[in-house]
């Protein structure tokens, strides 16, 4: 720290009620602050009963900690157990030069007091407020699902047998014409078959891309929202394969496409033929009537799509009628189906007020049912409960993506990357976050990587040990590549990389075994540098340290090693010759 | 600006979906950043079709302006039609040292892109993304209600008869033996036969503190929410007053008070008589079985409260049939009754979910109904379209209040507390605050001003021409004071003050005039210093200069006097004498 620097009042950040200001229990608060980094030398926190009878309001202190830094920042955090539960608190920041106190977003050397001749009024109202900490508002994820390890799969593109790559498709023209599309023809009893595979490899729940009947092979033009596409298989097909996966104590997450149907959805169709008279009129966005499909490719159709894509129509999802059917589908599945949650399509440009009633007709069936947003972005004002439980956590992705990308020179600037993202919601929503290094959206990983094993290995250690619900894209194990769609959707395959799957093996293994929801996550900065990144994570199964080296050089990294035992058992060589060494502490 | 500084990364503040970016209709958005102040020359937003078909996104380019600044901060805007309802966007951030793209919260000097040996990927999710604006998310408040004057009535103290002020309570036994009690005595019937007096004022909207059936004379202890409090008057002699306040084009707001209820309140009596076997049993939070009362003054109450008020009991504000319970009575008195909105008592405190399913059955009979809540800090996670459209802005207050208080010297500091204030929603909302100086929980402004009326004219001048909705507390016009309760709860007066009355007349009528919806608002910073405070606001009506001087030393302010003609006429003389000046310009 440069000794005479003012505070940088500039950098200074606090948002109540927020990521800065969260709940983790009842009687468990956290409270961070942000500055500007080695700006400050000292901060303390002030908290008292905002609701106290007594005047002025009793603050107790704590010391607060830097929890976490970036680039530009620290990221200064208390975390206590809190006697009440209407909170006030103000900040004292210092550093050698000078001191304030924060609150109110402001900068003072005073309390809140207004003096008025002889009277001395409190203002506690102006400090920080955490209102009410009322039981069924602090953010969390329920439970099962920060313990799972998920599988995603695109149904066309995975299997239409045991260990049977699907090579074979059939498109499926139904009663009324519809053709049901298929590609690769991937079914659901291809799912089931290998659920040994899936199980073996330690993944204790599949994520399913849709699998309504749509037009497409992809099937996010989904044609009718109560029915599995025949491409696939049958609704019974799905019931058994939910009972399967349960038997095995997994769990199943389906792809929830609301934010527009296919144009052979019966109410568009409805539309289309009946114009203004269609009772569905008020279900789709910017309709102009007569609703008419573009006559080319080309021809951008005049009513709301996703994207510009004319066989998508965009729903109406302000709609009571279009909130309430779809909100009907979403219990549907849950409660006839036993299926365990939805991952939800495009689910930043849907009304919120949908979202709302759809997330509580699904938690009326099952209160443990996961919702998952597509939301690509920071997603931090669909995450405070009445939206999502979680999101898909592309930033996490694309950190990764940076840090193998290049010279081999990116490490600390993942690390402080992940920092911030780590900080980016409260914590139990952290742990809740479906991280991914791919999807059925992106290139495949191993092909960011130029198909270099070793750095596709070192992106999948921090997928499986750093905080969130890690997400393996089918086939990632199995080293399938693919930088255009038509690739990174390609078939299956088995067999093809034993060594790969047994190291995905080895590390979905080693996180079960340590990694639990409290298990805190420590960025080691003295181990950290451009070419290794060094963590610690730790919690009653003990400490897990982990550094990984980007660079092809080895490094000498012998962190407590004395006291630590090798992670599993005849891996050591094999996981020191990839360039990162894996250690366990005994409990 | 200093010419050879860094760009002042760690001053940089952008968040997406907030008041740093949103929509004011369909097709037009304000984006907004943050930077040090004088530390960036200049600021460029880039914003394109985050949907568009073709790759990469073609970006249209705004250079921003600073539209606002505090102490430590420029706020730089652009507020612009956009052809695509889909937008991602970036920002170029420069001065004379070096330049940055700021996105995905990072500073670079590269755009979205990967590069993969001969593949060029576009990243475009890595922008900030404004994920669609939909048409009923857009933040607004009633129309009506941002051209509200408001006049804020305490019924106990206000009056009991034509300028009759009350000065005789009486306490009313009910039936079945509650007492409901009256400090002074003021009825329905008394405001009723107050209302040209109001009106004369220029108020257009009567906010009354609670007038149901309750225990104490304020009646923040609801023992009945469908019944008028007897000391006040009958169901009838509302519904007569509203039908009165309606045929004057004026509008009337209840205050709701539904965290909690009073001990008599009949399911908290239930509960009390039956303990495990009530029906109400979750209706109160945390509860100890038997229920009992506090033996003493002294004794803490072991169930939630209100503070520690173990005469209101803590509603279970969670539990799904106290908010269908309060979602009705929300709903009863603006169908049955025609009241035109609510204001809402501790609202920060209690569950959202309730304020989801009141919102809901309120709008539903009346979308037009206005609903404000009790939040005394930022409230701007419960103006996000699910809760309120309104809040009481005690932040106004407060500015004015240290404005006001010490050497004359605060005005600078004022404006730019003002300047924060003003952009800490989004615009529509800004416009839609319930401004305020005072209320029946606070001391009179007049007494913070120590009675000085010249510096109470000065605030009472920002709260009716600053953005927001001004909200008057029944007897400032007459100069009525009080430091303590008691005090500023004191019995309305009539005629004490006419010269302050025609001042408060006179003020608004200048607001009527020329404060419209879309009406600018601009500090002037040449024209502002530590005495004088000056702003113009523009519009259809023209433009209004305001220019406050809070020293008691006159000062030359001659901002294009020669083309601007005088407010009100006879009032120049008075203007002036009192220390301000308003000019208006012709249109």
């Amino acid at each position: 720290m440069k000794s005479n620097m003012r505070l940088n009042r500039e950098a200074v950040l606090h948002i109540p009620l927020s990521n800065y200001a969260f709940a983790n229990s009842e009687n468990r608060l956290t409270i961070r602050i942000r500055t500007q980094r080695g700006n400050v030398s000292a901060c303390t926190l002030y908290y008292g009963d905002r609701a106290c009878a007594d005047t002025p309001v009793v603050f107790k202190e704590i010391k607060m900690e830097i929890k976490a830094r970036d680039e530009l920042f620290d990221y200064y955090e208390a975390t206590f157990e809190t006697p009440f539960l209407r909170v006030c608190y103000y900040f004292k920041l210092q550093n050698e030069v000078e001191w304030t106190y924060y609150y109110s977003d402001r900068f003072t050397n005073e309390l809140a007091f207004t003096f008025l001749d002889q009277n001395m009024m409190e203002e506690r109202s102006e400090y920080y407020q955490y209102p009410y900490i009322l039981k069924d508002e602090i953010p969390d994820v329920p439970d099962w699902f920060k313990k799972a390890v998920v599988y995603n799969i695109f149904p066309d593109s995975f299997a239409c047998g045991k260990y049977t790559s699907p090579l074979n498709p059939k498109n499926v023209v139904l009663e009324n014409g519809k053709v049901c599309k298929s590609r690769l023809g991937g079914t659901l009893r291809g799912i089931l078959e290998n659920l040994d595979y899936i199980q073996t490899l330690g993944f204790n729940c599949i994520y399913l891309n849709p699998i309504f009947t749509a037009g497409e092979y992809h099937k996010y033009d989904t044609i009718d929202y109560y029915h599995i596409d025949p491409c696939f298989g049958t609704n019974e097909e799905l019931k058994h394969l939910v009972e399967e996966i349960h038997k095995r104590e997994m769990r199943i997450i389906l792809d929830g496409v609301f934010n527009h149907s296919s144009w052979e959805f019966f109410a568009f169709k409805d539309v289309m033929k009946k114009g203004e008279e269609s009772k569905y009129i008020n279900w789709f966005y910017k309709l102009n009537i007569p609703v008419r499909r573009p006559q080319s490719e080309k021809e951008k159709p005049d009513y709301a799509c996703f994207a510009y894509e004319a066989r998508m129509p965009k729903l109406n999802t302000s709609n009571e009628e279009v909130q309430k059917y779809f909100a009907d589908v979403g219990a549907y599945w849950i409660r006839n189906y036993k299926v365990d949650g939805w991952r939800l399509d495009v689910a930043n440009e849907i009304d919120r007020n949908f979202w709302r009633k759809f997330r509580e007709a699904v938690k009326k069936e099952n209160k443990e049912a996961i919702l998952i947003g597509e939301v690509w972005e920071n997603s931090e004002s669909w995450l405070r409960g009445d939206a999502f439980d979680s999101t898909m956590n592309y930033e996490f992705r694309r950190i990764c993506r940076d840090y193998i990308i290049g010279d081999h020179k990116n490490a600390l600037t993942a690390a402080k990357q992940l920092e911030r993202m780590r900080l980016r919601y409260p914590t139990n929503l952290v742990n809740g976050q479906l991280n991914l290094l791919d999807s059925h959206d992106v290139p495949r990983f191993l092909s960011l990587c130029k198909g270099d094993e070793r750095k596709w290995r070192l992106a999948c250690i921090l997928l499986m040990l750093f905080p969130g619900v890690p997400s393996l894209f089918y086939g990632d194990e199995q080293a399938i590549g693919g930088i255009k769609e038509s690739e990174y959707r390609n078939p299956m395959v088995w067999g093809k990389n034993p060594s790969l799957c047994k190291f995905v093996q080895n590390m979905i293994e080693i996180r079960k075994e340590y990694i639990e929801n409290n298990t805190s996550y420590e960025l080691l900065w003295d181990d950290t540098n451009e070419q290794v990144l060094s963590f610690v994570r730790e919690g009653s199964k003990g400490r897990l340290f982990v550094s990984l080296n980007i660079s092809e050089i080895s490094q000498k990294w012998d962190k407590e090693a004395g006291k630590m035992i090798l992670a599993s058992s005849g891996d050591k060589e094999f996981l020191e010759t990839m360039g990162y060494k894996i250690y366990l502490k005994g409990k």
